[in-house]
């Protein structure tokens, strides 16, 4: 199922593609896609009464509607870094033995569509498209990389965007240039894991102003999906509706030579085989 | 004032404590001391209700009374590392030319006399006492440090628990072994900014099993507490209700030759001037 949430921002509504296309408005049943409807049986309630009968569930018009992000802000915004080998090569870095974590402030959250906000002085603002992974079950100490996968309710396009002066010059951390307000545009769409065959097989591209910058597969990752978030739950309690963003493949503007970076009136879209498109104007 | 909230987790309520040392619910007039209440007036209202006949919040026994963290859990949990330049020399680290910004994830927040869970095969869990800011009212790019004191609540102990192994031996960032379950103890109070006259010169101790192995002031803090709030809403949206653990003083387990870590049994005990002691059993 592709879930989404439409309205302006700290009014959104939940909502749902249809396999025809039209958005239906699935308020009436669920309050909000979030960690509690996560936690408890909110989804298969769902799924019930849509199999039962979609048509109590309106139909909305798509046209001047705001798309926001598809589940409510996680908790926590957990990335992994380096994931790609060719990333690493290209960031400079070595290859990683195991995952890299780090955190973006989760006030850094927005909507597919919204823009980009430059920080005051940016010249080094750089796109990274990712496989996002949502948590569906609390989760600690997974005993296994095959269990993994039962903590997961779906999959999401991340941007998870980089100002890599403030990432790279400013100490050994690299939360500073993840945290912007507005850098971790999300969504369209929160694809339940059941529509994704194979998640460490899918498609990634960016474009900014229509040249295409990335272009990779998720099969290239050095940690797939079931291992990172058997990984992560070593280290931390993994929560309903947290997101993980999986690391980026190459083609991110600080790999050309020279480095291409965003700019004022800069338009990136971001496209992921089976989650959508999401695009930001850069202001 | 010195809020607090007591009571089982998932259940707790907001009193406060009173100059005689009695703790009273307040929770006729503050559903919980969080992100909205600190962005309305509730602090105000609150203030005047108090003036006007303290007797309309009924006092609570504090017998067998669990003590909870004194806000509700953070949006995020943001610390300073290297902040005192002999724990620096004693991690072996150098002193950094400015503020090393990393995070805990939300989920490790926990009450200031909740026990702390050792991860399994942990062998180097280790103690941190810090002297945490809360944030006020939400700022980004706040113009100047002297400015930041605007958007600062007030004041709480934060014990940053460290699991070192997990830290410094699983790649270059620090959340691995920062992040655990229990691995935040804030409280027992949060302490409005009006009654800490400098919060840079604030003794902090920490002792474990009745040992003393942290004894400091803030006032050798590298970064002040304007500098580390100015500079954090640089590079993020800092949040009402956001913490900041602003970094410990030597004497952590690591500093010692041969170095100490905690036990399953162990109990530490932190104390800072003005804001409390808490206390955890290792389990």
């Amino acid at each position: 199922m592709k879930l989404l949430r439409y309205g302006e921002p700290g009014n959104e509504k939940p909502g749902l593609l249809s396999n025809d296309g039209q958005l239906r408005d699935i308020s009436n049943i669920v309050r909000d896609i979030d960690c509690n409807w996560m936690r408890t049986d909110g989804f298969d309630n769902l799924l019930r009464e849509i199999n039962s009968d979609i048509e109590k569930f309106p139909i909305v018009s798509q046209e001047k509607l705001r798309i926001a992000a598809p589940m409510a802000r996680p908790g926590n915004i957990i990335a992994i870094g380096l994931n790609y080998e060719d990333h690493a090569r290209e960031a400079g870095m070595d290859i990683p033995d195991e995952p890299v974590i780090f955190c973006k402030a989760p006030s850094s959250f927005s909507g597919p569509f919204d823009p980009i906000i430059l920080p005051p002085g940016s010249r080094k603002t750089d796109w990274e498209v990712e496989l996002g992974i949502v948590i569906g079950r609390d989760a600690k100490f997974i005993s296994s990389k095959e269990r993994a996968l039962e903590y997961i309710f779906g999959y999401c396009i991340v941007n998870d965007v980089s100002e890599r002066a403030l990432q790279l010059e400013h100490g050994p951390t690299w939360i500073k240039g993840k945290s912007a307000q507005s850098f971790c545009p999300t969504g369209p769409w929160l694809v339940t894991k059941d529509e994704i065959q194979d998640p460490n097989n899918l498609f990634l591209k960016t474009t900014v102003n229509n040249v295409v910058r990335q272009n990779g597969s998720s099969k290239t990752m050095i940690f797939d999906v079931a291992h990172i978030v058997w990984y992560c739950s070593q280290f931390m309690v993994l929560e309903a509706g947290d997101l993980i963003a999986t690391g980026t493949p190459p083609g991110v503007g600080m790999g050309y030579n020279p480095p291409v970076y965003l700019s004022k009136g800069d338009i990136v879209e971001l496209e992921i085989e089976g989650l959508g498109v999401q695009k930001q104007m850069i202001i």
